[in-house]
């Protein structure tokens, strides 16, 4: 379990509107989109919470693909409830219900065999749980975070302090920008980079990403699909791809960290065109090959 | 001029409010954007018209770099005036006045020198002008257009005989889906090919440009600029590079294509950064082949 990597986040029971379909209580949260993306380079452990009433037979085809869930807590009540409405546009979401149930009380508490984890993910929770997580991981070698709008506007001092510790930090346009107080992503990137990071993703959503590291600028086209079934999960499923090859790869430089962004919009242009986990759960290694060579060659010049 | 490229469009007097400062009355208009840039690489012929009052001296540093305004007319009344303002994201953009002054009774009549140019780019003008030079041009080979929701709207069917005769289409991502009916790109594109051009280019601002022929796709991220200090003309910049390097190469391949977009993207950069027509008229050839190489580094995976 040498390049193993770990997860903390959500766990949630999904609702879904889109203009292909309705879909009731699928399994989802960060925690399982990264978790699905990463398993197809390393061994992962999550770290999470679920109601008494989670169908916990759900992630048997995750444990099958190396997915340990020993941290999985198991509290009483009920699981997180997300309810979620898509338009024709794939990138307008009206949240229409969130119940946090258990979710609310969540403090993470790693089984001490996680203690020596390499990789480190802190999804999407409230920066005093992802401090929290990090104090538990001292073998970490390589930490990256995720944050949201509602932390950088509630919990800006907690969000500076860890965004201080972590070598990485993945958000969205809009989280960057609201994070940095810049429009322009250049300069964003560079107003993040200097609150700690080396390391800086840009996810842009069917726009691709950007990474920004010490000056130098990647950039990358999203895969182009022609039908958005259901985009939850997919910035997770970017981020579980970029942090399970680098995992896999056992070192981060520009070199490897580019792939793994390649492999990332791969895993997730996989992710949209199914509803919930279906686009990444049912899929094999050699199509994830394949789009990863098509996407080089619709970018050569 | 085996290599020639002609363009017709609208040669106009800007002023433009952008958070970096007021510019009064600068030449601009589809034409002289598209001219300035495309004569990095081929002779330009211009088909415009101006008024009586629009400061010809103007146009004396593009004539150094080749580009022949013999097909200009100077009508008698005023130059057509835009007045815009754009605020911290520069791809919001209001238009404060528009007076089409001699634009508004443009009827093109081309020098006959001009019939024989193999290269030739309808710009955003009343599809049925558009239409008008294409039969002035017999020796051409290889026309593109390029136009605008206005004329989606109100001249749906000279846009379509338009677009059956021409072999390629550059249009923004907006134009593409108001013209498809269809809001994704794939899709978007697809219809529009099917209206008769072989190629599709579409825009996306600084996310890029994507073309689409026969079921193959291409993808190219913008070049990432710090300072948006006025986008005003970017898409006839990048039509213009993307022109006049296919007209300098000789031939429209993939492969010529995809290098023609990236010269463009790459000037559109340029061009963004400065008022006007100054980011592109005062460059040299070297900052271009500089740029178009750390573009292709920055999507290197």
């Amino acid at each position: 379990m040498d390049k193993a990597v770990l997860v903390v986040g959500s766990i949630a029971l999904d609702t879904v509107y889109t203009p292909y379909g309705r879909r009731e209580e699928m399994p989802g949260g960060s925690g399982l989109y990264f978790s699905a993306a990463a398993s197809f380079w390393a061994p992962v452990r999550v770290v999470g919470v679920v109601g008494e009433d989670f169908p916990t037979d759900v992630l048997d085809p995750l444990r099958e693909r190396g997915v340990d869930f020993s941290g999985l807590q198991v509290a009483s009540g009920r699981t997180f409830r997300w309810v979620g409405e898509y338009g024709e546009d794939p990138d307008m979401r009206r949240t229409l219900d969130t119940q946090l149930n258990v979710f609310q009380d969540f403090c993470p508490e790693l089984p001490p065999i996680y203690s020596d984890t390499p990789f480190v993910f802190l999804a999407n929770i409230d920066p005093e749980l992802q401090l929290r997580v990090l104090e538990q991981i001292e073998g970490r070698r390589f930490t990256a975070c995720d944050t949201m709008d509602f932390w950088i506007e509630g919990k800006r001092k907690e969000l500076s302090e860890m965004f201080s510790r972590v070598d990485m930090v993945v958000l969205n346009q809009e989280e960057a920008r609201t994070l940095s107080g810049r429009r322009n992503l250049v300069e964003a990137a560079e107003v993040i980079a200097g609150m700690g990071p080396r390391w800086v993703l840009v996810k842009k959503g069917e726009h691709g990403a950007m990474a920004f590291c010490g000056g130098r600028v990647f950039l990358l086209p999203a895969f182009p699909v022609r039908e958005v079934v259901d985009p939850t999960g997919a910035g997770d499923t970017f981020a579980g791809g970029v942090m399970g090859y680098l995992a896999h790869a056992g070192e981060v430089s520009d070199c490897t960290l580019r792939r793994a962004m390649a492999y990332g919009t791969v895993l997730a242009s996989f992710c949209v065109e199914r509803f919930g986990l279906e686009g990444i759960t049912n899929l094999v290694r050699s199509e994830v090959e394949a789009r990863f060579e098509a996407l080089r060659e619709m970018g050569r010049f």
